[in-house]
């Protein structure tokens, strides 16, 4: 599956080690959801989520974040749409290229059983040189600007970006390593539109999300009148369903 | 200018503060040539050999290769045919993600007299959200092989790569950060075809360099059938432009 980002305004990121609701009926109003966290996740509560997710919105977009290569499987990547992998620009070097070049190297070096319990098209794969892939596995240029939070310590992020190296940081993703996604994460705290701003007019073909805090229509519009392709709502959809609902936009 | 790797074999790298042969005739022989070098290097002394370059052979394309943004400039933008900004995957994070959102963020911030004595197109850059500068400014994965030489001190690698991580990085670059250039660097030592063979099977659209070391057109041979697109020579041209003919091959 190709994402048409134009088509997506409000991206729901849900974190398999967290609660869930008992009803999970407002995703409905949600147009495409992210299946990650920070914090416990598993190969096997990922796909717990996924089969939740798939049995009862059969046509919603899903996708798997993973932060370590072991919650990636055949059974995930049959269940999810995509897989994007996070690359942290402020993060250090471990969750960067190092992370990529180990993750990649482990695709080339296995024919079977790649990252776990085996993918099933790396034959093909390498017989192929990498294309079938590809199309499955893209990148993520991420800004993690909240020094707090979980996802900060993780990827050992010891430097917020300003607005100018935000900027400097969308124009790289577009331009230099042609990520299709750029993810401003604030992670629980909302600050307002002031980096989307700076980052939206180096943004032609990438798509720009914004996670972070959101909690009110009013906040969602405001992100998304800065320029953002989406925002991510997570926590709400976790913590309190009905204000949940409040985040997603009118259109 | 694009360049069509299929149809370059013969790559030259030319240092601008080496000594260079009082007759640079021999560069007929040469598909393409790369201006830099790991010391030493300024604005002055590239902008000198690519004038000298320019003059003897107006239909040789000429790539600057720099390793601090101060080598580029207006003129250095507008005399070469592209700006090659390597991406070391074993180096620190200094050369790699830090550079290159320092180097972008540098781009975004100025309208006008961005590194060094201002490029051009920046202004309409801002305005069409970096599409121009795009296709002048491209990334090269890039693998330092030689831990005693001075682009391993320069981009302080610590880790020589196995065959294995070659492929990784290899397919990282094709699938993963999409840079059009995948090169494998001995600096100097020629230690035969290994690391071509481990990546060429994973890259497609991407152009494979090796360079270090070549002497002879034995070796040139044997990098190309490995799979490399193209071998890049270097110390010979400077040092005896007539080995440097040898290793130029048959085709």
């Amino acid at each position: 599956m190709s994402f048409d980002w134009s088509e997506f305004e409000h991206v729901t990121k849900v974190d398999p080690a967290k609660r869930h609701p008992e009803s999970i009926d407002v995703l409905r109003h949600t147009d495409a959801v992210i299946v990650g966290g920070s914090d416990g996740v598993t190969e096997e509560n990922s796909l717990a989520v996924f089969e939740r997710l798939r049995a009862e919105f059969p046509d919603l977009p899903l996708v798997q974040e993973p932060y370590r290569s072991a919650h990636v499987s055949k059974r995930t990547v049959e269940v999810a749409d995509a897989v994007f992998v996070p690359a942290v620009y402020n993060g250090d070097k471990t969750n960067f290229v190092e992370k990529h070049v180990g993750f990649f190297t482990e695709l080339a070096r296995k024919s079977e059983d790649v990252t776990g319990s085996g993918l099933p098209f790396v034959g093909s794969v390498l017989a192929s040189k990498g294309r079938e892939l590809v199309d499955g596995v893209v990148g993520e240029g991420y800004v993690v600007q909240n020094p707090d939070s979980k996802v900060a310590g993780l990827t050992n992020v010891e430097e917020h970006y300003t607005p100018e190296q935000v900027a400097g940081a969308a124009l790289a993703t577009e331009s230099f390593y042609g990520f299709p996604i750029f993810y401003i994460e604030y992670s629980g705290r909302y600050v307002g539109p002031e980096d989307v701003s700076a980052a939206a007019p180096f943004l032609d073909e990438t798509a720009l999300l914004y996670g972070g805090g959101i909690r009110s229509r009013a906040q969602t519009d405001e992100i998304l009148d800065a320029g953002a392709d989406a925002v991510v709502v997570g926590d709400c959809f976790h913590e309190d369903t009905e204000r949940f609902l409040e985040t997603v936009p009118t259109t």
